[in-house]
């Protein structure tokens, strides 16, 4: 059975929620950052990046939010939670994602994670300053150019609404309203009332 | 028939290889960041993100590195450049990747780019003098943990190995030696070595 390992509040919402829609038998860890669990001996043996997603397959773990969806998509075709059959449009899919991943979660790690790219606490206190910032400009750019509706990638539902989703539920701590971006919150909207995006909420929170 | 879009020294350089990889017909622009040409009207026009690596296609424009390098894989399966029919191996690829883009290309732009996480002269500053460490952190990593060897992925040759060779030519100017690293340092001699690497090199500095 697969393993899923997550944090709560982290990326790995998106890819639990996508699990969630496969329908698969799969297993929830959490793992406790406040405690520093990701920093155990136990989890570096499973993810050597102390990092959460981390997903146990029959074939090994896979990690990286971007990597994990296209697996699942790919894996569970049935579920229909991105476009498999046109490389194009697939790629699609990657690049939104990548840029979720690499620009957008980055932007919003400056607020928790300074002390990655600087030491002095001047520099990190700077960093959580421009949060709010930087990720309005990266909301700027999804809602004018990047966000097709009704759904991310246009009328189908994908990994991408997903991992939109969870990126959205930081704007408010990182200092961005985001009725400031009606589109997108007319989106965090409708992915509020999704029964499965509920569901793993719900889990997560337990 | 394809265009992409590059700047010199950038990481369109794994997309460049990859794409003459495959033989197929593509004309190479140059965006030269030096005059600012990646804020052009006529450039955000195809990318609003300003940003390389952009492929053209009969579809649409994409963009992303790992999306691009997805697409080249997928779209011209005879190169053989990723595993495509095992979707967990296909995700390793993407998984390497992601971690390439999203941790290893966000660690070196804090040299160039701090701009866009602090305001401050000193906390830029800061940023620039962290780059050796985090840099170096990365590829311990990598070097212990996800280089698989011979190539990144194991016996065949990915677009991994076009990614990570592209982000080793940096690591000279982020002030960490390669020779480190002697696993990756090995690899890096042997990409150098590769015809269609030299010639995709030779034409970006033209």
């Amino acid at each position: 059975m697969l393993i899923f390992f997550y944090a709560a509040n982290s990326c790995a919402l998106a890819s639990h929620i996508a699990l969630e829609h496969t329908g698969v038998d799969y297993e929830a860890r959490r793992v406790d950052f406040s405690k520093g669990e990701q920093k155990s001996a136990a989890f570096l043996a499973v993810n050597p990046k102390g990092r959460v997603p981390a997903l146990v397959t029959s074939q090994g773990v896979l990690t990286e939010t971007p990597a994990i969806l296209a697996y699942i998509c790919q894996t569970y075709p049935n579920a229909a939670l991105a476009p498999l059959h046109d490389p194009f449009a697939f790629a699609q899919v990657q690049s939104f994602n990548s840029y979720l991943c690499s620009t957008v979660h980055v932007a919003h790690a400056h607020r928790y994670r300074g002390y990655r790219w600087a030491d002095e606490p001047e520099a990190i206190a700077a960093m959580v300053r421009k949060v709010p910032d930087s990720m309005r400009e990266c909301f700027a750019l999804i809602e004018k150019d990047l966000f097709v509706g009704p759904w991310v990638r246009g009328d189908s539902y994908t990994v991408c609404d997903m991992y939109l989703f969870t990126i959205c539920r930081w704007l408010e701590g990182d200092g961005v309203d985001i009725r400031e971006f009606p589109v997108l919150a007319a989106h965090f909207g409708r992915m509020l009332q999704n029964k499965i995006v509920q569901r793993v909420l719900s889990r997560q929170n337990d």
